[in-house]
C-alpha cells in the first residue's frame, strides 16, 4: 500500500523510555490514519542489553552503540530519554547537525544548555521540542509558544515538582511532620533514593528556568533562578498558614516585570482561594497571567511513564507531521529578546515569619521598631496562648517589602536578646 | 529592510473583532522577531462603516464588500468573527476555495458544518482553525490535536458556559435562586438578553460536539449532543447536593465508550474535591482523561474580548509560521473513524432524586418497589425533618442505572398517590 514510515530512534529505555516505547505501541493502529505516515522505533540505545531485552518484543533493535543510530540515515527522529549532561548534549547536538529531530525530556540540560541545543536545531533545520520537560504529561511548552504566542505574558507560576506536592499535601491534610512525610513518599516511590533535587527546589527550578525563556522570550538559565526547598517547613507552619486562610505550596515562580525578569522556586503561602491551592498529591499545575488570555491554568501529571511518554508522543507526532509537510524548524528558538534577570534581594514579598520570643512586656514593640527601620509593617499578627517557659510564639505576616530590606532586618532582630529565634520565613503570594 | 508581511481580513467587529484587532496592535512590535514576519490587517468587513470608524485606527480598512477581500490576493489569512451560520458558512468556503486560510471563533457554525469546512481547508491546503470556538482563550483544541494526540481520549467533561457557572455559583455561594441569579448576570452583562443559548446549555452543546470530534477522531455534530439546561435547578437542590458532599455544574461531557460515544450537556453533582468543582464565577475548564496522560485540566476565562481573541491571535500566528515555512494544511481534519453516537436513553448514570411524598408508613416502602422493579438501587437516602400539612421530602442517589429504564421508573413512581412531585432529577457524574 506504500504506506510512508518514518524511523526513529529511543535513548535510554528508563522508566520514560520504556513508557514511550508502549505508548508508540498502542498508537501503531492509528498512527496511518491520524498522521498520513507510520513511527517506528528502529533503535533503542541501552547501557546494558541483556536488561532492556525483557522490555521489548525484538531485542534486535537494542544497541549500545550512539554511532549506529546516528549513522543510519533512515531514522529522522531521536527521543533522549537518558536525562543528565552527558552524554545527552553531545548526542543531541550530533544528531542535529545530521539533521535529524529531536525529542528530549531532560529538563537539567535544557534549563543550562537550552540556547545551544535551540540554535543548532535552528542551523539545520531540525525540530528539538521538549514538552515533557516541564510538568510531565501537561500540555505547557506548546500553549505558551503556540496557543498564547498573542500575549505578554507577565507571570508564571506553577507547583511543578510533584514529589514535593504529595509531602506537603500530606503535611497539610494529616498533620505529618516533614520527615515523615518524605519517608512515606520514599517508600511509595514519589521521592527517590537521593531526593536532594527534589526537596531542596532545584528541580522545579530547572522547570522555572524552561518555563521563563517560553514565556517571555528571553533567555533564563538554572543558575538566574533562585531556589529554596521545603525541609525547613513544619506543621506548625501549615497551621497557622491555614488560620489565615492560605495553603503553604513549593511555587516555580517566573514574573516578568519592569525592571526585568523575577526566577525563583520556594514554599510559599497561598490564599486557599487561588486554583493552585487545591492541586494537591502528586498533580502538578501551572498558573499564568497575561495581557490578552488574563488567567489560565493547566493542570494534570508532572511525572510518570505513560504521563511524560504522552507529551514526547506528543512531539514526536508534532515532528512526523512536520516531516510529511516539509517544514522541520517551523517553531524554532523563540527567546527573542534580553531581559535582564533579577538578583532575589531586588524582588518584592509579603513575608510570614513564626518566632519565639521573651514573654515579657516591651518585646513586640522592640520587634516592631526593628521593622520600622527597615520599612516592613505589619499586616497581621498572631500571638497564641501557648506561653510556656517565659517564652510566647508570635507569627506575623507583612506587607510586601524588598527581600534585601527584610533579610537585614531579620539579621538585625536575630541579635536581640527578646527574639530567642525566627523559626520560619516564608513568602506569601499576592498583593 | 525587506520585511515580510502577511495581510489578513476581519470578518466582523464585534466584541472578538474589537479584541483581535487590539491584540494584534499590542504585538505589532515584535511580531517580526517572534515570527519572521509582519501580519496587517488589510481589511476590515463591517455591516455598518460608520459605526465601525470609531473602532480602529484607519478608517479606510474598513468595507462592507465581502468581494473587496475575496478577491484580494494580497490577503491571505481571513478571521471569520461574525458568528451564525450564513453568511459566514459560504464565506469561509469561500475564502478556503481562494487558498486563503481562516481562523473561526463560530462554534454554531463549526458544530454542524465542521466537516465541510475543514475539508474544504483539506481540498485547498489551506489552515482551518477554531481554538476560539471552545472554551475562549484556554488553549484547548491545539493540545487535543497535537500534545495529547498519543492518547486514546476515553473522557472529556467540561464547564463551557459561562454565563451558567456563574449562576450556579451565585447560587452556591449566597444561596441565590435561578430566576435572581439569571437577573444579576443579565445586570452584569454575563447573560444575553435572550439567554436561552446559555441556559438552556445549547451553547455548552455546541462545544460538545466540537471536543468529541477532535478528542475522539470521531464525527459529533450538535444534533448528537443531548442537551439539558439548569433552568430547573433550585437553591434547595444545591444545598442537598452540598451535604452529600457535591457540587452542581452545568457539565458538558463527550465520552468514549467500548459502545459508542455519549454527548450530552446536563447539570450534574460532582465531587466536591474534583478539580471541576472548585471552578466558579465565568471561568471555563476541561477536564480530559486518555490512556496515557491520565487526568489533565485545562482552566481560564472562556470568553470575554481579550481571551477570545488570544486564542484567535494565537491561530493567526500558527498560519503564519505555515506560510513562512510552506506548510499550510499541515493537520487537517482528524475525524478518521466513525464511532456512532449513543442515544441518551443508553448511557447510564447515578441520579439525585428529590420527592415530596406523603408523609405515612408504607411510602418509601411503595417507592422502593418502584425502583427494584426496574433496576434501580438506592445509594443515599436523606429525609429531612421537614414534615408539614402531611407531606415529607426525601433526597434519593441512586446506585448506576440506564437512563431509559430510569426514565420509565419515573413514569411509573409519578403514578402512584403517594408520590406527590418530583422535584428534581439530576445525574451525579462518578463511579
Amino acid at each position: 500500500m506504500g504506506k510512508k514510515t518514518i524511523y526513529a530512534a529511543l535513548l535510554g529505555l528508563g522508566t520514560v523510555g520504556t513508557g514511550v516505547y508502549k505508548v508508540l505501541k498502542k498508537q501503531e493502529d492509528e498512527m496511518e490514519a491520524k498522521l498520513g505516515c507510520n513511527v517506528r522505533i528502529k533503535k533503542v540505545l541501552v547501557r546494558n542489553l541483556e536488561k532492556a531485552a525483557a522490555r521489548v518484543e525484538d531485542a534486535s533493535i537494542l544497541t549500545n552503540s550512539w554511532s549506529e543510530i546516528l549513522n543510519d540515515p533512515e531514522i529522522s527522529i531521536v527521543m533522549e530519554l537518558m536525562g543528565g549532561i552527558e552524554p545527552a548534549r553531545t548526542y543531541i547536538l550530533d544528531a542535529l547537525r545530521a539533521h535529524k529531530n529531536v525529542v528530549s525530556a531532560n529538563k537539567d540540560l535544557i534549563a543550562v544548555y537550552g540556547k545551544e541545543l535551540l540554535d543548532t536545531a535552528g542551523d539545520n533545520q531540525a525540530d528539538f521540542l521538549f514538552e515533557a520537560a516541564v510538568a510531565g504529561g501537561i500540555p505547557i511548552i506548546r500553549p505558551l509558544k503556540q496557543c498564547l504566542a498573542g500575549n505578554h505574558m507577565t507571570e508564571i507560576m506553577g507547583i511543578v515538582n510533584g514529589t514535593t506536592n504529595f509531602i506537603l499535601t500530606k503535611m497539610t491534610q494529616e498533620g505529618m511532620e516533614f520527615s515523615d512525610a518524605l519517608a512515606l513518599a520514599t517508600e511509595l516511590g514519589y521521592a527517590e533514593a537521593d531526593p536532594t533535587a527534589d526537596i531542596e527546589g532545584l528541580d522545579a527550578g530547572r522547570k522555572v528556568a524552561i518555563l521563563a525563556c517560553v514565556g517571555f522570550n528571553s533567555r533564563v538559565v538554572f543558575d538566574d533562578v533562585y531556589t529554596e526547598g521545603i525541609t525547613k517547613i513544619s506543621a506548625k507552619d501549615i497551621r497557622y498558614a491555614k488560620e489565615m486562610g492560605c495553603d503553604i505550596k513549593l511555587i516555580g515562580m517566573a514574573r516578568n516585570t519592569e525592571e526585568g525578569i523575577e526566577a525563583f522556586v520556594c514554599p510559599m503561602l497561598i490564599p486557599s482561594s487561588h486554583p493552585l491551592a487545591s492541586v494537591n498529591d502528586s498533580y502538578n499545575a501551572v498558573f499564568v497571567h497575561g495581557d490578552a488570555v488574563e488567567d489560565a491554568m493547566f493542570f494534570g501529571r508532572g511525572a510518570g511513564e505513560l504521563p511524560t511518554a504522552s507529551a514526547v508522543v506528543g512531539d514526536v507526532f508534532d515532528i512526523a507531521r512536520n516531516i510529511l509537510a516539509g517544514c522541520n524548524g517551523r517553531i524554532g528558538c523563540t527567546c527573542y529578546k534580553e531581559i535582564p534577570v533579577k538578583q532575589m534581594e531586588d524582588t518584592y514579598h509579603r513575608y510570614f515569619l513564626r518566632m519565639k520570643v521573651d514573654d515579657r512586656s516591651g518585646v513586640l514593640a522592640e520587634m516592631t521598631a526593628v521593622f520600622a527601620k527597615y520599612d516592613v509593617s505589619v499586616e497581621q499578627m498572631i500571638q497564641k496562648e501557648t506561653r510556656q517557659e517565659g517564652w510566647a510564639e508570635v507569627v506575623v505576616i507583612t506587607a510586601k517589602v524588598r527581600e534585601g530590606d527584610f533579610r537585614t532586618a531579620m539579621e538585625e532582630l536575630q541579635t536581640r536578646e527578646s527574639i530567642r529565634s525566627i523559626s520560619s520565613m516564608l513568602r506569601v503570594y499576592g498583593k
